[in-house]
């Protein structure tokens, strides 16, 4: 302990993206590194859409950070709760009490969705962030149809059939084509009352169009995309309701009680933690190095971060951005641990954008070269499958993916946890009703 | 539906081993069948401990049951509870108000965990029947090892660090092994301040032996592996107390935040909806050919039904005689439905009974032949992946346990759910404390 206590102590909140290429870039050794999650794993959160369409299961997307740490030494990893920092003191607080000090404080906390100020819409419309998130999905959407099933009045029918997603970005659009596929392929021919195919999935988009980070062909080639799969995708339409009945565009009342939220994200709370400026969003406005205002001790990254690139242009909120940012914040503090001058700017290199609407079917933007169709979704597989930590996640997605593609059959169609927990008033005065 | 209504209505109320081979041994056709479930898939509980323990997920041992009978068109597959049956007017209740008439009723509904009366100890030792049960014992386990990673007094790191199994038979014996290989192999070099090969873990069996239903030298062999891998086995000892303190063995007190339940089951109420007597564990008394005194029409299977052989031996509550009870019944009812002699008395083959304590150490007796250690783990693995259904679960489930093999990591080591809903006053008196 008197070796590793003479070191620089560096506090990592977050072991997503942003935080675990921090760490594995620092070089082992150079301090002694303690990092901190609220849950036991890493999470590979672009491919989370696909355990709640039944695709993959949580643990082929999800590793234990300890595991994925074992063999540096240097780091200590820690299953905690934190609940503020005391910049003076430089200690981070947790839940059950301790406190952490740090030298340098790494906070990569990600995003939460967002409901606009909506809050209370959050129990219809439940958003993609954590597994339980996308098993409480899957299972509102799983149950749906057994719901449909057992149904014999044909308004309700209808609403238990119809699933409305809720913003046009990757999510979104990734979502209602793996909805659509799920009902029109993977369930065919398992019910007997009604036809998954006849379900109605609804897209609401109130931007002019689908994946606006996307060049515009490709928008509208997704949007095509989908409607052949039977989406209907409705542009230029805000959701102004969600509730146990469905949504409202404008006047119009849709029926649906299954609706998925893939519209915004606001931050974790590290800038209320530190007390300093944010962005709409909550993100906390950071320096070229990445840094927080007054405190260049403390780095805030990813979906935490507003960051602007040399441009003045917002860096995304995607994986790829927050490995970045990891990687050039380890950079920063490894040259100041050697005593060289450490680099002022952080500079985003746009790697392109992917989304998979179905299968044989993706938009691949990488600015100069754009692809969609069947090779675009191919690529997708393989980047998807190269990211994925470990041999054996990699072998289990690439199984369950080329199952999926040669029989439409989904490996983990498992309806568990709490029976639809989300709509208590539409089920509670349906059954009254029947009993 | 004219076609169908006029024919012959079953209803089987549970899609375990018992409800699934009694559809698939009925010839396609020959009625009009109803299957009802209160989850939407079965379950293949005999490897439900290695979900428990991080070695497989949910969906490797799970199936759809609609997606298992979608080729029988004549089969109708509902996700419903059923809350009674009315005998004479032939109906099935379920929670939601509605009825399904039946001409014949097969209730296979299976058993639960029971506490001897102990309800109160059922927070606290969690029992495994369902994949709820393993995910919560699965957090649990892991959890521990992160509350000991935290734990400054040496007391409670060491309570978080005591497992207790409770109950000696195959799902004691083999949850006490792998919790005692995660700890010893899987989680080696992971932790900074513990170290998880200090891991305590107790299996209690207030009987004479472990494995009481193999030969007395398996229950040898089992015991001595299991002593092997740093299983304490405590023999002729009964718990008296499980509160979120631990254990209490006649007086001795063993201080453990995590104890897992598999000393009993009691029948689920089928006994109840119908009225007719039952044994102590709840089960239905049947006739020999499986109908309930007085309701031929009315089958009861499984670990719902108390069954004897024609040598008055008791039916063991396995996977295999729930089948073979299926199969039978299934056989009763074509005899009948043909206006065949149906056959009056069902007889267990007896196929042997198999058990796993860890790597390379199974015991399998066959009555004439025995086996143990490595040769008898490996036809356990092969016996099991046979088991399974289909073969995509089939690969994945080889895959994961030729990897656990190779390399002692588990796959699926996640904290999902609540956080430890299970030990309130343990965890709130401590934190308390120490904030």
């Amino acid at each position: 302990m008197d070796e590793r206590s003479s070191k620089q102590r560096i506090v990592v909140v977050g072991g997503g993206f942003a935080g675990l290429t921090f760490v594995g870039t620092l070089k082992a050794g150079a301090a002694e590194i303690t990092l901190i999650d609220q849950r036991n794993h890493h999470l590979f959160q672009p491919l989370l859409y696909q355990v709640a369409t039944a695709s993959l299961t949580p643990s082929d997307i999800a590793w234990p950070i300890r595991h994925v740490l074992r063999k540096r030494r240097d780091v200590r990893t820690l299953l905690g709760s934190v609940t503020g920092v005391e910049t003076a003191r430089r200690v981070v607080r947790l839940a059950d009490g301790g406190e952490i000090p740090y030298d340098t404080l790494v906070l990569a906390t990600g995003a939460r969705h967002s409901y606009f100020g909506h809050d209370d819409w959050e129990p219809f419309a439940t958003g993609l962030k954590t597994v339980e998130d996308a098993t409480a999905v899957r299972q509102r959407i799983l149950s749906a149809f057994e719901r449909a099933e057992c149904e014999s009045d044909p308004a309700e029918r209808a609403a238990w059939m119809t699933f409305v997603v809720v913003g046009g970005g990757p999510t979104g659009v990734e979502m209602a084509g793996a909805i659509a596929e799920l009902a029109h392929a993977t369930l065919q021919g398992e019910f007997r009352l009604i036809d998954p195919a006849q379900a109605r999935i609804v897209l609401v988009e109130a931007g002019e169009r689908l994946l606006p980070s996307f060049e515009t062909g490709l928008s509208a080639y997704a949007r095509a995309a989908l409607e052949r799969r039977g989406v209907a995708v409705r542009l230029g339409e805000a959701v102004t309701l969600c509730d146990a009945e469905g949504v409202r565009l404008g006047e119009e009342r849709i029926r649906a009680h299954t609706l998925v939220w893939a519209a915004g994200v606001e931050a974790s709370p590290a800038g209320e933690w530190l007390g300093v400026p944010t962005d709409r969003a909550g993100r906390v406005v950071v320096e070229p190095d990445l840094t927080v205002p007054g405190h260049p001790e403390i780095f805030v990254l990813g979906d935490t971060a507003a960051v602007r690139d040399a441009r003045g242009k917002a860096v995304p909120g995607i994986a790829p951005a927050a490995k970045q940012q990891g990687a050039f914040a380890a950079r920063v503090v490894a040259a100041r641990l050697a005593g060289h001058t450490a680099p002022a700017r952080f500079s985003y290199g746009d790697r392109g954008s992917l989304a998979t609407i179905g299968k044989r079917a993706a938009v691949i933007d990488f600015g100069k070269i754009r692809l969609r169709g069947w090779l675009a979704w191919w690529l997708w597989g393989l980047a998807h499958v190269y990211f994925l930590i470990g041999v054996r996640n990699r072998l289990s997605v690439a199984l369950s993916w080329l199952w999926i593609h040669a029989r439409d059959q989904r490996p983990a169609r498992l309806i568990t946890g709490q029976p639809r927990p989300a709509a208590p008033a539409a089920d509670g005065t349906e059954e009254t009703g029947r009993g």
